[in-house]
C-alpha cells in the first residue's frame, strides 16, 4: 500500500498518528538544521518536517538529494505546526519524517508547477502532463467531469436514454468538412466522422426512444479559427412528441439545474427573444445581457439635418454608455481607432457627451442644435454624466459594427462579471441564409429544421421570409445550445432539400435512409446540442475552451505533446490502396 | 402539447380523467360496431375504443383508414376495460376516443414490430429503426444505459474524474491495425483512431489526476469475427500510487454494485486464479466457472499401461460429466464426431462410463484393467452415474480442445443459466508471448505491463518465464475485463521495447511523448479496462453484443442502414492529397 492517507486528507484530529503519504515534491527548504518539504499529490499539500534532534542524520542526507517534482513515499507521524498556515486545509499539521522512499526521479521541469507558471502556451502543451499537474488545469478538468456527471444525472432521471450512436458513418457535403476514415475491407470507399449524430438520434426517434441525449465527441475538418477544435463535445439531445416550448422549458430547467448545482446561482424564467429583435437591438444573435447598452435606432431624429454622412447613411443607430461624458478625447479617440480597424471596419464614430452639468458637447456638433441632440439623449433616457455612440452605414455592417463596439466598452468598464450568469433564448430565427458566393440559399441551423407552420406558404415565393421554430440558449455572450423542431414530413424534407440545391440524386444519396425512415410513421420531435468545451468554460469564468480539454490541438489541428498527425508507413497506405499525391 | 400521458401511464386510478395520447398504432381490431386499438410508444401499450353506441360515425370511419404504425394523436376519456388484462400495466383501463388526429402515415413495415419479429437479420439492420421499436431492442439500449449511468455514479462517488482524452492521435503499428484519418491541414500526414486510450489515461496519472476514468469509443480494423465491431465502448480506467491488490478491490467493488444494481444479486469475494491454474484446470485463461468439469490430468495414471496414443501423447487430460453415464452410443458419436471438427481438432474421443451399478465401460478396456479404470475414476471423484471423457496430445493443443468439449457440453447440458453470475480474476499472466512467426516476442497484454517485481531478473535469460502484474476479470466465460499494474520506470520500458524487437528509433517515434514523459516524476499507476459492449450483454443475459449496439456494423463492418462506408468525391480526394489506387 502506497498511502494511508492522501496529501489533502490530514488536520489537527490526525495528531500523533503514524501515517504514509504518496506524491509530488513541491518545494524544499534547507534550513541546515531544519529541512521543510511541501508534498502534493491531486488532493492537496502536506508540509514534512526533518530536524537534527529528532531525524536521523542519514535520512536529513537523503532528503537532501530530492529534487522538485521527485515521486516519494513517505512515513511519519501528524504533528502541531508552529506556525500554522489557515489558507491551507492541512495547514495546522506537519509530518515529522521517519523514512523517505524515492518512488521516482525527475529532471528539472521546463515551467514551474505553480498556480502562476512562467512556461508559455507551446510549451506548457508539449508538457501538457506537467501542465494537467497545475492546480488552474487540473481543476478545470475536474470541473468538467463533475458538470458532465450533473448533466447525465438530471437527464436520466427525466427518462432521457443515453444511447451511443456511431463515429464511422458516412460523409455528406452538407455543412463543414468531414473528416474521413479510407476503409480496408470496402475498397476505395470510405468512413466519415460525425459532424454530429443528428440524422441517427432523429433515427432513434422514427424507433421510438421518445428521449435521447448523448455526451459525444463530434468532428469538423474546418479551418480552425482561434479557440475551436477539430474535436469537440456536444450534449446532444432530442425528444419525441414535443413542441419548441416543450423543449425550452425541459433545458432551461436543465441549465437552471446546473448553474445551482455549480455556482449555487438560482435564476428565474430565462428571457426569451426573437432573432430579429437581438439583431435589432444587440446587432448580434447570442447578446450578452449582463448589461445594458441597448441599440437605439436614429433615423427619424438625425436623418435629414443636413449632416450628409448619415444622411446618405441606410441605418444610424447608436448606444448610451452610462457615466461616461467624463470620457476623455484621447479615450473617444481610442474608441475613433477601434471601430476604424479592419476586422470592425467602421468609417467613423460619433459622440453625444450628455456632461453632468446638462451640457451637451457633440462631435456633430456643427449639424445638431443643441435640442436635437438633447432629443436624441432623451430618445436613450440618457443622464447626465451619460456617452452617447453613434455609428451609421449599411444596416447589417452597422449593427455588427456597433456590436463589436458595445462589447468592447463592456470589457473596458468590467461590465462583464464572470460571476454573474445570464442566459435567453434567442428564437424564431430566419429558416435560411443567402449565400452570394454559390448564389444558393443554405440552411441557417441544418437542413433538417422545421419551417414555421405559419411561414410555410412562403416557402416557394419567399423562402427568405420563412422563420424557422428554430432557438439558441445564450449565456454571456456565447451560444451554449442550439437546436430546433426538425421536419418530419418525407414531402416538407423533399422541398427543403430542394430549396437548398440538391438534386433528388444527391438527397437521396447522402440522405436516403433518413428519407425512407420517415416513410414508416415518423413522430413530431425536436432537439437541441450544446457545446460542451464552451459550456464549460463559461461557467468556470472562462472563455478559452482549451483550458478545459485535457489533450487539445493547437491552431494547425496538432497535437503538439504526441506529434500528431504524422506520417504512415507504405505498408499502410497500401492496405487501404490509396496513394499520396 | 402532444400527450398528457405517456402510453404506460394511465391505469384505474385514472379513471374518467380526459387524457390525450400520442404514439403508434401496434394493432386495429374491427369488430364492425366496435374498433380496438393498441396504441404504443417507450413506455407501454394503452387499449383505444371506438364504439357505436357512443363514437359519432365519421370518427369511426376514420379510425377505420389508420394502418399499422400510423403516428397519431388520441384524445378521449379513460374507463374500465370489461375484460382487464393483468400482464398490461395498463390493462384494466381502456381510452373512449373523442377524437383522432393522424400526425403520420406509415407504409406497412417490412417486418412485424413485435416482439418475435419475422424479420431476418439482415432486414432488421437495414431498417435498425424500426427494429428498436421493437421491446427486446429497445429495452437492451434502455439497459445499457442504465448499466454505463451506474458505472458512472459509482466511479465518480469514488472520487474517479472522467477525463474525454482524443480521438485524432497517432498511429502506432504495435497491436492491432490502426483506422487513419487523412489529414488537410497537415500535408501527406494522418491522424489514427485510438483502439484505446491507454498512453493517455498513462499521461493523465503523470499529470497527478490520480483516478480516470471514461466509457469511450475504441477503435480497430481487424478482420472481424463474428461478433466484433470495428468501433467498440471500453470503460477505461486508471489509477495512480496503487498495486494490483488496490485495483483488483476497486473494481472487484465496482462490479458487485453493478450485479447488486442491476441484477440484485449479492456475490461475495470473486475468486482469484493464476493463469497457469486457468489453463491446466480449464484449458482456457477466462473459464466458465458457474459449473465444474475441471481437468484432471492423467499421464501417471494412464500412461505406460500399453495404449500406444495416450503413450505417445505429450498429456492425457480429462473431465468428469457428473449424471451422464447414461449418455447413449449415438451421444457419444456425436461427441466424437464434435471433438473431431477442424474448428476443434482432435483425433478422437476416451470414455469411461462409471455406471450407475458400478459397473464401468470405457472405449478403451481393451488397455486398462477395470481397478485402473476405476482409479481413474477415483482421480476424479466421480461417483455412480458419472461419465469421463478423455483427450490427449500436445499440451496447448489438448487443453484448448477439451475446453471446447467442456463447454459444448455444458451448452447441452444446459449449465450456463444466463441467470447466474459467477466471475472470478484470472491473474499472474505471462508477460510476452512468442510468436512463431515473426520469430519474436509480442508484449501478452500490452507494452506498458510491469514484470512482476520477483521475475525482472529473468527478463534478460528467460523472458517467456516473466510473469506479468496483469490481471483479467472474467465473468460466465467472457474476459470482460483486463488491465495490468504498469511500467513507470522509463529504463524498464525501454528494455521492454527492446524485447519486443522495437529499435531506439520506433520507440522513440512511436511512444517518444511517453518516454519522456516517464522523465519528469510518474507515479507508480495500473489500470483496468472493461469491455463495454460485452458485458452489458452478458448482464443481459446474451452474448451477442450487436442486440446491445443501437446501430451496429456487419462482418464487412458496413453500416447497411446509412450505406457506409461510401465513396467520396474526387474533390474531397484532392483537398487530402490523397489518389486512389
Amino acid at each position: 500500500m502506497y498511502r494511508t492517507h492522501t496529501c489533502g486528507a490530514l488536520n489537527i484530529k490526525n495528531l500523533k498518528e503514524s501515517v504514509t503519504l504518496s506524491g509530488w515534491i513541491q518545494t524544499i527548504r534547507d534550513k541546515g538544521f531544519m529541512i521543510y518539504i511541501d508534498l502534493r499529490d491531486r488532493y492537496g499539500i502536506t508540509q514534512l518536517i526533518l530536524d537534527e534532534t529528532r531525524t536521523p542524520k542519514e535520512l536529513m542526507e537523503k532528503a537532501r538529494k530530492l529534487g522538485r517534482e521527485f515521486v516519494v513515499q513517505v512515513k511519519g507521524e501528524v504533528i502541531e505546526r508552529e506556525s500554522k498556515n489557515p489558507k491551507n486545509p492541512t495547514g495546522e499539521i506537519e509530518i515529522l519524517v521517519s523514512d523517505i522512499t524515492t518512488l521516482n526521479t525527475s529532471q528539472t521541469p521546463p515551467f514551474t508547477i505553480e498556480d502562476k507558471t512562467d512556461g508559455g502556451e507551446e510549451l506548457r502543451m508539449k508538457y501538457r502532463y506537467l501542465d494537467i499537474r497545475r492546480n488552474p488545469v487540473k481543476n478545470n478538468l475536474i470541473f468538467r467531469s463533475k458538470v458532465a456527471q450533473i448533466i447525465r444525472n438530471y437527464l436520466s432521471s427525466e427518462e432521457f436514454i443515453e444511447v451511443e450512436t456511431p463515429y464511422l458513418i458516412k460523409s455528406t457535403p452538407e455543412g463543414a468538412r468531414d473528416f474521413v476514415v479510407p476503409s480496408r475491407m470496402n475498397e476505395k470507399q470510405f468512413y466519415a466522422l460525425p459532424q454530429s449524430p443528428q440524422t441517427f438520434k432523429q433515427l432513434l426517434m422514427v424507433g421510438g426512444l421518445d428521449k435521447y441525449f448523448q455526451i459525444v465527441k463530434c468532428f469538423r475538418d474546418e479551418d480552425l479559427r482561434a479557440d475551436r477544435q477539430p474535436e469537440f463535445t456536444q450534449v446532444d439531445c432530442e425528444m419525441s412528441f414535443v413542441e419548441q416550448e416543450d423543449i425550452l422549458n425541459v433545458f432551461e430547467n436543465l441549465t437552471k439545474h446546473i448553474l445551482k448545482e455549480i455556482k449555487g446561482i438560482e435564476i428565474d424564467t430565462f428571457p426569451r427573444i426573437t432573432y430579429d429583435y437581438a439583431m435589432k437591438t444587440y446587432g448580434n444573435d447570442k447578446p450578452d445581457i449582463r448589461f445594458g447598452m441597448k441599440f437605439h435606432e436614429l433615423n427619424e431624429l438625425m436623418k435629414g439635418e443636413g449632416f450628409p454622412v448619415f444622411d446618405n447613411a441606410e441605418l444610424v443607430v447608436g448606444i448610451n454608455v452610462e457615466n461616461s461624458a467624463n470620457y476623455t478625447r484621447k479615450q473617444i479617440d481610442a474608441l475613433t481607432n477601434f471601430v476604424k480597424t479592419p476586422q470592425v471596419g467602421a468609417s467613423g464614430l460619433v459622440y453625444i457627451k450628455y456632461n453632468e452639468d446638462s451640457s451637451i458637447k457633440s462631435s456633430v456638433d456643427k449639424f445638431y442644435s443643441p435640442e436635437k441632440l438633447k432629443q436624441v439623449c432623451d430618445e436613450f433616457n440618457a443622464n447626465p454624466g451619460d456617452l452617447i455612440l453613434i455609428l451609421c452605414g449599411e444596416t447589417n455592417k452597422v449593427r455588427t459594427q456597433l456590436s463589436m463596439l458595445r462589447m468592447e466598452l463592456a470589457e473596458q468598464l468590467n461590465l462583464r462579471n464572470p460571476k454573474e450568469f445570464a442566459p435567453l433564448w434567442v428564437v424564431d430565427f430566419p429558416l435560411l441564409e443567402w449565400d452570394e458566393e454559390t448564389k444558393r440559399y443554405h440552411a441557417m441551423h441544418h437542413p433538417f429544421t422545421a419551417p414555421k407552420p405559419e411561414d410555410i406558404s412562403l416557402l416557394t415565393d419567399k423562402p427568405e421570409q420563412v422563420r424557422a421554430n428554430a432557438y439558441d440558449l445564450v449565456l454571456n455572450g456565447n451560444e451554449i445550445g442550439g437546436g430546433s423542431v426538425r421536419i418530419y414530413d418525407k414531402d416538407i424534407q423533399a422541398q427543403m432539400f430542394d430549396l437548398l440545391g440538391f438534386s433528388k440524386e444527391e438527397a437521396e444519396n447522402q440522405f436516403g435512409f433518413l428519407m425512407n425512415a420517415f416513410k414508416y410513421g415518423a413522430p413530431p420531435h425536436a432537439g437541441i446540442a450544446f457545446g460542451f468545451d464552451r459550456l464549460v468554460s463559461i461557467l468556470g469564468g472562462q472563455e478559452t475552451i482549451r483550458d478545459f480539454i485535457a489533450f487539445p490541438k493547437n491552431n494547425s489541428g496538432r497535437d503538439v505533446m504526441i506529434d500528431a498527425p504524422a506520417y504512415i508507413s507504405e505498408e499502410q497506405l497500401e492496405e487501404l490502396n490509396i496513394k499520396l499525391k
